[in-house]
């Protein structure tokens, strides 16, 4: 009934064949297939090769950006509007990647910038898978709940890394010369890779630093553990509430009239029943 | 009573004695003991031994192969049919493992392979301790879990790799050379291992290639993260249904009538109870 | 009407223009942009810089000490009471950071200390944004919880320390020399930094060692684990409650009457009732 | 009351001495106390100190075994029978440690295993302080849940070690040279603990040997995980079950009569009172 209703908009024109393409399943496939090769292809070139295969990446290099052209041509024509075909997040990724790569790059001065673009388009198997698409959008939707732990743990080793370049920077211009290394060796010292290096260097001249890796240390850990645990509770708290949205019924039944609620009109209807009743009996008697 | 039925087909046949070894507790123990006897064999083979002692477990290895094809064939013959036999995983495994130490190995190609299936008889402390089967089974259908988080995680890792050896491997070829290597060398930044190291020999010649190493660490441990927990709330939510289903007296009797349908009921019965009782105090007036 | 009774206490003295000034939202985000530009005048001192530059920041360091001076005034003669006032550690916090950045403090000695403390003008964003407070009280509240867990694992660690300085010190004076480098020692094979590196000296001397290492790093990961689940278990505990406490009218109805007792009064009654009619309807026959 | 029953038992005789004395606040602190100094003489020990410091020392060391030698006869003397005494475990333990001291030690050869024994004295911290050892018994409750899992653990680390130590000898025999040495080489490799070099080493001749590592560490990081995961759901059940046996009253009721059978039974009711109103009306018509 709903594709009667539908009818008239959905007539044999062009567009109804390119929608038709764009959900056909096997075209689906194709498009995987196609970005699986290109991903491929990639990987490959990082490996010397032969001038004749290096010659036959070329030409499928060719292919694929002529596909991934036909392919977004084909969704922009299935769509009923540009400005609709824009609004999704996805679609723009996707134009911009396939647009970018139909710029004519030189050898020799971009090529670079054009291999990083024949890259990016890996990130095109995120777009066209949904599961993928599904789990990319809920890690971003996680990163506000990390906002204000983030600017937290970023105000501390700011601070410390001030400190350590104040004090330490005679010692080692290339770990603690300025703030900005003096960050970068404090992150390193969060990973605890080499950080006692970096410690027993320090403490030749002060024996005392070592409460300044310490502390920094365990305000650091301390901080991630709460943040790790405060998302953990955030995630179980909207796991419950989607399940209580996807039970509704139940939910509204109660939110109209709860157990209790009924109980007590159950209570007060067999009060007035037990009254009555008794006059009843007593009339009788 | 249920032995009384069984008690026409197990009769003392010699099937029947196969199966009371089998289920011997005795039986059980004595293959424990030869397996672990078994893998104490394998470790100790891995020091210098003497003569006199490399023939002692030589022997050993031949009275355990043929003690494990004796205990898989009557296991096999306990079972009603092969085809019944094999069905089950740990039989396969068991089997696979107990014919490959059958077949004859010269001391010289292949004494490797043959020392790695003495290894893996060890595995077939899994197979008969029936916790650790549980265990493993459960270990196994957590995998699918993580299917798309790890592709996703693998697709990073991959960009990444490509970008890594597009950009650094004529710095360093060993870590960088093709996207192969350049994947190992982000598994191991991802683990922190010397990871600076790494960093510091890129940002030698790109100052701000630690935008490239930081941005990784911080994606591959936020979906770490995110899939950990993933993982943690998929079991807490698989542990209640679990008991749901352990406790279906309460579930079948809540499903068939919710305490609100019969509150509701019950309403209406002393609605309509009411109403009689009405008429009938009327009447009486 | 609240505003009304408040009337007469509000009338347009100086202190009202303070109170006016102080929840100023324009006056709220300069305050935040002085400090934001005060923390990134601390990270660019870090920096070797000309005469000019460093000559233009000193004046924009006094510009900055003189507003913390105005805006801490304001705060103070906003308030009803200096005792109010001083009552709010963050207020206490900000003009110890404020007064002590007013101390003259000449070039050559204690240069340092007046960097250090310029530096840690930079906590001030913790306490003039909302949020960060709240999370950092969340944070300090945190730790008794840990408390005897982390004595526990103070103990388990001096312990170490003792055991590993009376056998090792004469190998390594430098780890193990006395108890406080012995600490600082198991520190860092807890946090598994080139932890092999000291194992594999011991174990020269004394090849059992490794069972030290290895248990201290097995008994430090056994107790952080647990440290951890309780610290998630004790903050889901936390949030129910808090959440109960959210919704106390539920609450505080299922306290006074739970389901049962209301149900076993309707049955009471419904008995009562049954008896009633019994004797009506035995009597009417 | 009750101590008027037990008044006979408590007269004023010696053994009540000591129980008042066992059960003193002041008494229990001035052990904590000793404990203390205890612990701070054996730290300070690690020192290089002066003979007069040494002397003084060790006249605190004798000080310290007397007033521990007194302190445990006060509290044996305070049980009402050795046996109770002894089936405490902490007080055996106390027992072992305050008798051990008490063996003569000759300076020159067995003086490692005194100091040895003086270091174990500061564990009575955790004998004496109740919260330690609550929560020194959970932990000890918390192993037998990872029995299975460190088992499973224990045989692929055993599998792996005899593997790797039988294709990587030749290479490292430091590292792979037998089963025990590979295994602690392995359980370096699980810390992340400068993997890499072991990893490149035996890639330099087994090219491929990258995926023994790789499979190694998914395998033990993959176990690690679900141990946690089953360790937090496991802890959050106990606790869960610990609540509902903190609340036995509801637990009971519902138990006996459970809702929906309590509803069934006033529905009963209802339908009996229905038909004899129903007979009682029609009657009456």
């Amino acid at each position: 009934m709903a594709l009667k209703v539908k009818g008239p908009f959905y007539g044999p024109t062009l567009r109804n064949i390119f929608v038709a393409v764009r959900s056909n399943k096997l075209f689906e496939i194709f498009v995987i297939t196609v970005i699986v090769v290109s991903a491929l292809k990639v990987g490959l070139s990082t490996y010397p090769l032969g001038p004749r295969l290096t010659a036959a990446l070329q030409v499928l290099n060719y292919a694929v950006t002529v596909f991934f052209l036909v392919e977004i041509l084909v969704r922009m024509a299935a769509e009923e509007s540009l400005r609709r075909f824009f609004r999704n997040g996805w679609n723009v990724f996707d134009f911009v990647i396939v647009t970018a790569s139909l710029i004519p790059i030189d050898e020799s001065e971009m090529a670079l910038l054009g291999r990083l673009l024949r890259i990016f388009r890996v990130l095109r198997l995120v777009s066209v898978i949904p599961e993928l698409r599904v789990l990319l959008n809920a890690l971003l939707q996680a990163i506000p709940r990390m906002g204000y732990v983030s600017l937290l743990m970023f105000i501390i080793v700011y601070i410390y890394a001030a400190v350590g370049s104040s004090i330490f920077s005679g010692i080692n211009p290339t770990l603690w010369g300025n703030i900005s290394v003096a960050m970068l060796t404090l992150f390193r010292v969060a990973t605890f890779e080499d950080w006692t290096d970096v410690m027993y260097e320090t403490m030749a001249v002060y024996p005392l630093s070592w409460a300044f890796y310490l502390s920094f240390i365990f305000l650091v850990a301390f901080i991630f553990l709460n943040m790790m645990i405060g998302i953990v509770i955030q995630t179980l708290q909207s796991e419950q509430e989607r399940f209580a949205r996807a039970n509704p019924a139940t939910e509204a039944e109660e939110h109209t009239l709860s157990t209790d609620e009924r109980l007590m009109r159950i209570e007060a209807r067999l009060k007035q029943m037990h009254k009555d009743l008794c006059i009843g009996v007593d009339q009788r008697v």
